[in-house]
């Protein structure tokens, strides 16, 4: 019999390299999905392409995308980051938000799924420990489910690709508790927004302060690499 | 006083064309955006950059996607076209689907019309004249209404760019109508998926038939150079 096939957003943080471990985990052959689209530090996405090789997927697709011909800056990530913000999940949304960004990540997983004849997407979105944007909401997964619905062929044909988000409502130490449960090597992922040269953590940034608070209270060591600043 | 600014995906077709100058008539300072995903046919492009100078647009963006590092053919119309179908509004959707083609451009357009602070986003869909692809639909523009409600954030803070179908329940010949009336200059537009090596029309894939059509029934003349055999 043939495997099922699903896609996996595949960021290089935590949550999607814990999202692709539970699709192996439910069955799935996994193919990675990967977007070079002009973030600032590339070091995200050699952690993805090592996090696809670690957890075995069957093929990783990086595609280059060039959102900087739609008109600079803030598509880039170039708003100023916010660092030592206590509680970023109470801050609203972020400088650090990029335009509809996840819309276009799932279209064109959407597009390679259904080219595929694949059963599933998952996205490690997360609506609790995250930094408030709005394409990481429980409502914009359901419109966007509605739209693979009625907008391609298999969706019409009774077989939209699923969309999967197995962490939208856990906790960052839930997911990372996930994480190692499955095995997943969480040395290569990398989450900070703000990293020196050398690609280390700045541990002030919403994401390294959300990572930080999630290791905590998972009780579990945290194997991220801070650059010194960030010890004193 | 700041002129309200629109995008219109602008592909070549007299569709898109027509709802360009709709957009200019009804008020808006209009960009465009036109992309070079992989078509077989490059002159599509070509004309979209014609009509986008002809039409008076402010800015006209044509952003290269690499939809084929998605794995491959069915992703840019290596389909067989078919040809010479009598009436393709009645055949279901054709080998020339690509796989969520306008949830992809509805994506980056509302990325690029959230970064520049644009109030409408126009495509030149339409549901009477056409070949039946799912993502034409009006079930389609309404779920992709409800992501830009609810994933973006110029959405969740009540602006979210208006998606502006105006050609939808139109028929061809109307919309060739509102062509002439707009003095849009349809020698520009090219309709045909299997164009000779001179870019002239076969006359018999579905979207001659259904541009042939669309002239007769406006009883307009049609300014198509059809290659030699579609005349015999």
């Amino acid at each position: 019999m043939q495997k099922r096939k699903a896609v996996v957003l595949l960021s290089g943080g935590i949550d999607s390299a814990t999202c692709c471990a539970i699709a192996k985990k439910e069955g799935f052959q996994v193919s990675a999905l990967t977007f070079e689209y002009g973030q600032k530090h590339l070091i995200e996405v050699q952690r993805a392409q090592a996090l696809g090789k670690a957890l075995g997927v069957e093929q990783h697709v990086v595609m280059k995308l060039d959102l900087a011909s739609l008109e600079g800056s803030a598509l880039t990530g170039a708003g100023k980051i916010p660092h030592g913000r206590e509680d970023p999940t109470k801050c609203g949304i972020p400088p650090t938000y990029v335009p509809a960004r996840n819309t276009i990540f799932l279209a064109l997983a959407l597009a390679f799924a259904e080219a595929k004849g694949m059963e599933a997407i998952y996205v490690g979105v997360n609506c609790v420990d995250f930094s408030g944007y709005p394409d990481c909401s429980p409502e914009f997964l359901e419109a966007f489910r509605q739209v693979a619905k009625v907008g391609t062929k298999a969706g019409v044909e009774g077989r939209a690709p699923q969309i999967k988000a197995p962490l939208l409502y856990l906790t960052k130490a839930e997911i990372i508790r996930r994480a190692y449960e499955l095995g997943v090597d969480l040395c290569l992922t990398h989450s900070c927004s703000d990293p020196d040269p050398a690609g280390r953590a700045c541990g002030t940034c919403d994401s390294c302060i959300l990572r930080k608070k999630g290791f905590e209270e998972a009780g579990l060591p945290d194997p991220t690499v801070y650059a010194e600043k960030a010890n004193s």
